[in-house]
Formats: structure tokens, sequence, C-alpha cells
């Protein structure tokens, strides 16, 4: 016999189907987790509603170079979570997987804005880049010098579902992080550009997805993926990766991710690396540890040194299961910006 | 037509089903996880082999008090990655929600002691609690002193599938980070076990399961939740909790969560209380920030004042969809020691 459900919980359709998750309303899921996520951690943001988006606790530095970022709800703790200190200024939530507006976007710029100028840093998704250009322009007009630097970190496709050229994925985490360090020790508008530039040029990512997943207001899950299928490549919103494939063990996809990766920056023998590896949400962190493990044993036998690690879910997917691979070419410079202090609620060192 | 499955990823039974998860082979992921840990963390952890320890790097610190924990995998962060400066020394993961056995805790506990002796932090499973006695035993033949204090912090049910008495679960969190920075401070063995015993003292919590989880060498849920209900009260293991009900809105399962700990804590108006939503590790974020407000407005409603916060994934049942709730009762000491400096991989600040 065929329940039929009403209320929140009710995913679209003929009423047989529940979205089984710890909300009170898909549409209201965004707003009520930004507000617990503002009254847990009053001491380093501040959340503004109507328009919404995340300030940095204390508002503005004077005299030094802001930086925001945002996108789309759903792959947290992506962005507002790597608002704090040495990080971003400010982090402008969208609706769930959906792209923030101009009229969020621009006070964003704005409220980071210290008189140094605004650096954007922007996911290469078609709206994010049209929305983000738009408020700059809004931005620009009250007296706000915005300069934009697009992340295209996603080796696994060219053009895809939501983008225009390589879609921005995990390597975001490391344009927010130096960018923010360089900014923090006071350079300027410019030296910061060229910075964020220089990481989106050395950093590369690719990801696997076990299981789908369903944004809320959806309800039903963002794609199908057989039990015995999984997708080689998947975007952070679940667009179409390479092939699928049946499914493999933890190196074998590990060697599917890591290889077009380390192609693609065409590392040499000698080089040095952070290696990143990234939840996808649902993935326990034992085998995103397993996935690491194989990961810098590859770069190992390529001769290149990983000097510096993180693995742990930083660009989710909501509860998709899966992870990806993030490499990110390191010297000197990049290594002293990666290790420079930082304090927000994700990333704390 | 059936698919028959054989290798790694196939799930005892018939062969038709697959267990989907990132590892190369049930009997290895342990194994295989901790590699990965160990190379991606070696500033701060060393992990030994046959038997099985993860130990602070450097090993035990001269004339500081050792705290050593452990219990079953498939809980990560829990206990690894609390290894560190300002929490434990030491940690003993046993197999995939198995205890660790006494021949891998005895050199662990031996490894942490610094002179000072050891206070282990066991979680009230009958396994555990047997195995860290016998250790304990062994360990002091050896010449060192071992206290153990039990954490037994799970509100929702008196005895249960692996336990006498109330299960331990998130709170254990409290536990070590307060008892190791106890010992970080350099307090003496009773004053360490003293304080520990004071946060167990003061610390309930309880879940919810929205769905199961698999443990890879099982291939099968660890137990069976309909599509449209969910389990208050569940343990980390799966075990049974108070009851199933209907899928209910996140403030609905929040207040079931939140009134039984504060009722059995006996909280009062004007108490200081940390409050702590725990991902049962395949929950989005953004559903634990929806619990995180709800449960802070229960406790305001009481005239409970939540001075400190944390909210993530920190205990887990491996993808389990899910979350729990745990209040710690704050007095000045408490609060001074849970601020003071911990640089571990899962917490840091």
């Amino acid at each position: 016999m065929k329940q039929t459900y009403t209320g929140p919980h009710a995913a679209p359709g003929d009423g047989t189907a529940r979205v089984k998750k710890l909300i009170n309303d898909p549409s209201t899921v965004t707003t009520e987790s930004l507000e617990g996520f503002a009254a847990a951690h009053a001491d380093l943001v501040e959340v503004h509603f109507d328009p919404t988006y995340v300030n940095r606790a204390g508002g503005a530095v004077s005299g030094k170079v802001g930086i925001v970022s945002g996108g789309g709800s759903g792959h947290e703790p992506l962005h507002g979570g790597f608002v704090g200190v040495g990080m971003l200024d400010g982090a402008v939530p969208g609706a769930m997987f959906t792209s923030p507006t101009p009229d969020q976007i621009a006070p964003a710029l704005q409220a980071a804005d210290g008189g140094a100028g605004v650096l954007a840093i922007v996911k290469n998704y078609t709206g994010d880049v049209l929305n983000f250009e738009t408020a700059a322009e809004l931005a620009d007009a009250e007296g706000v010098t915005v300069r934009t630097v697009i992340v295209n970190d996603d080796v696994a496709v060219q053009d895809s579902l939501y983008t225009a050229g390589r879609r921005g994925v995990a390597g975001t985490v490391a344009v927010e992080k130096i960018a923010g360090a360089a900014a923090e020790r006071g350079d300027d508008l410019d030296a910061v550009t060229a910075l964020a530039e220089k990481v989106i040029a050395n950093v590369r990512s690719m990801g696997v997805a076990l299981t789908a997943c369903t944004v809320p207001h959806a309800g039903k899950p963002s794609f199908d993926l057989p039990d015995d299928e999984i997708e080689i490549g998947i975007g952070i919103h679940g667009e179409p990766g390479r092939r699928r494939i049946p499914l493999a063990s933890a190196d074998e996809i590990t060697e599917m991710l890591l290889t077009p990766v380390a192609d693609d920056l065409g590392l040499a023998g000698g080089e040095r690396v952070l290696l990143f590896v990234n939840g996808m949400g649902g993935t326990p962190a034992s085998e995103l540890y397993v996935v690491y493990r194989q990961a810098r044993a590859l770069l190992e036998a390529r001769g290149v040194q990983v000097t510096r690690s993180l693995v742990g879910n930083y660009v989710t997917s909501l509860e998709m299961q899966g992870a990806s691979v993030t490499v990110l070419r390191l010297d000197d410079e990049l290594t002293a910006l990666w290790d420079a202090p930082v304090h927000t609620t994700a990333l704390r060192w």
C-alpha cells in the first residue's frame, strides 16, 4: 500500500516519497542554517539577511584588501566556513546549488572594502560569473575597486551543464587561503590578484561520485546512478563527468582521478605539491584517507614530493558520497602563504 | 537479470549486491586508512602497526600525564583525530565497530607514559571496558600507573546491545579535550582524573538516525530503517534507540533530543553550557546548523546561556545520516580548559 505524504518533507510528485533530511521546510533551510551558523560562531562571523551575505566579525579591516567569494549553498563549509582572519572577508551564499544574485553580492563587496579594494574569487559557473560581474559594476559605482578571478580547476570536462570552460571545484579552497594570507600580510590589490591567478594556474582537481545527492526543494536525487556504477569526473552539482564505470577499487579510482590532474599540471620529478583529498559530504573520513594514501603513492612514484596535505569535507555536494583529488604545485612563496595563520570555522591554524 | 559480483566489493550473500565504498578490500580498509592518516599528518601523529595504535608525534612528554582513548574504527575523527598537543597522547583503533584488543591498548598506554601515569578514557561498551581493564593490568605490570574513566553520556537508553548502563557517545570529545588540557598545563594524575570525572558528570547526549550505515566487512546496512521512519536515541553503532517514529521536522526532532538531555542534566536558568551538535557522518553541515539553531533556542527558552559551541562531524558512524545533541554544563574552570590551545587534526585552536 502506498502512503501519501503531505507537509514539508513531501517530495514533489505523486506524494509517495519523502525527502529524508533534517530540515523544517525546503524553502527555509538555507536561512535557518545561516541563523545557526551565525549564532554558533559569533566570534568569527556576522550574517546579514535580506540580502544574505556573511561578513568577517567586526567588518572590513581598514587598509586591507578585502576578499569575497560566493556561490550556491549546499557545498558547506564552502564559502562561509572560510570567512575569518587570514582568508575571506565575505561570503555570499545563494539558494541550494543556485548562484547568488547581484543584489546579494554587491553589498558583500562593499562591506568587505577597507579602502584597498576587493578581490572576488568566483568559481567558473555561468550564473556565478555573470552575477559577480554585474555586482562588481554596482559596487564600482559606489566607489569600490573590484578585481575578479575565475577558478577553473576541474580537469574532468571542457564545458559542462552550467559552465563554459572548466568548472571551479575544490581548488577554490587553495585560492581563498593563499589570497587571504596575502591580503592579511598587507599585499595590495594587484599583488593579491596576481597571487590568486598564480594559484589558479597551478591547481587542478577531479572528482568521483558513488551516489547522488538530493537538493531539498527538488525532492529527488540530482541524477540517477545505478547501485553498481560510479561517475568519474563528477561536478559538485552532480553535473555529468567523463564517464560512468562499474564500481572499482579505491586504488583504481584514485588513479583515474590523480593521473589526469598530474598530467594536466605537467608535474615533473622533484616538484613539491599540496595534496588535498576532499570529501563530497557523505563519505567517511576513513575512505578519504584510503584515497589520500594511494594518491600520495602515485605522486611519489612520479618523483613528486607531497609537502603539504589537506584531507576532509571542504567543498561538498550535500550528502553525496564521493571524493575529489586536488593538487597544487607549490614553491616557497605559496608554501609560506598556505602556512600563514588562518582562523575560520572550517580551516584554522 | 541479476548480476553476480565477485571480488572485494562483493557483499556477503548471493553475490547480487556490492558494497559501494571507496575501499580496496574490507579487510584492509582500517590499515590503509591509518597509513594515509599517518602520511598526511606526520607533524602531529605517528601510527604504529602490529599492534596498531596512534601516538602523538615525538612520543610521550616527560613529566606530563598521558591521555589515551580508543574504540572501534568507523567513528572518525574519533579518536585518532584528537591525538596531538592539548588532547590525546594516544589512540587505539579497533577494527570497524569492534573494540581494540588488550595487546593493542597496553603498548599504547606504555607509549603515552611520560613518568606521571596515564589516564584511559573509555566509552561505555562492554568490550572496550573489559579490554582496557586487561590492558591497564598489563601496563601496570610494566610499571605504568593507569587510571580509567568510563564515559556514559548517552541518555537514550539504560543498557543496550553492547553496553551495561548508558553508552558513551559524542560527549567523549569534551572529556578528551578537557582532560587533555589539564594534563598539558601540568596537572597530576589525580587532578586530571577528577576533571575527567567532572566532565562525565556534567555532559549528556542523544542522537537520531535518518539512515543506517554499512560496515565494509558486513556488506549490508547495520539495521533496516524504512524510508519514512527515523530512529530516536540511536547508538553510534546503529544500536536501537528509544523509538522509531515517522519522519518529523528538524525542530521537532531537535526537541526530542534536547529535552531529555537538558532534563537529565537538571539544567536551571542562568547556567552556562557548551552546545555540541555532532554529525553522524552523512548529514550535510547545513542540516547540522538547522539543528543547532533550534537546540540553542530551546536552551535559551529555559534561561540557559550557550557560551561555547561545536558543530560538525566529530563522532561519526561511517556514512550514517543523522546527528546528536550534546550539552556540557560549564563553569569557569571547564570553560578555561575547553578554551586552552589544542592542536590535533580534527580540533585545533
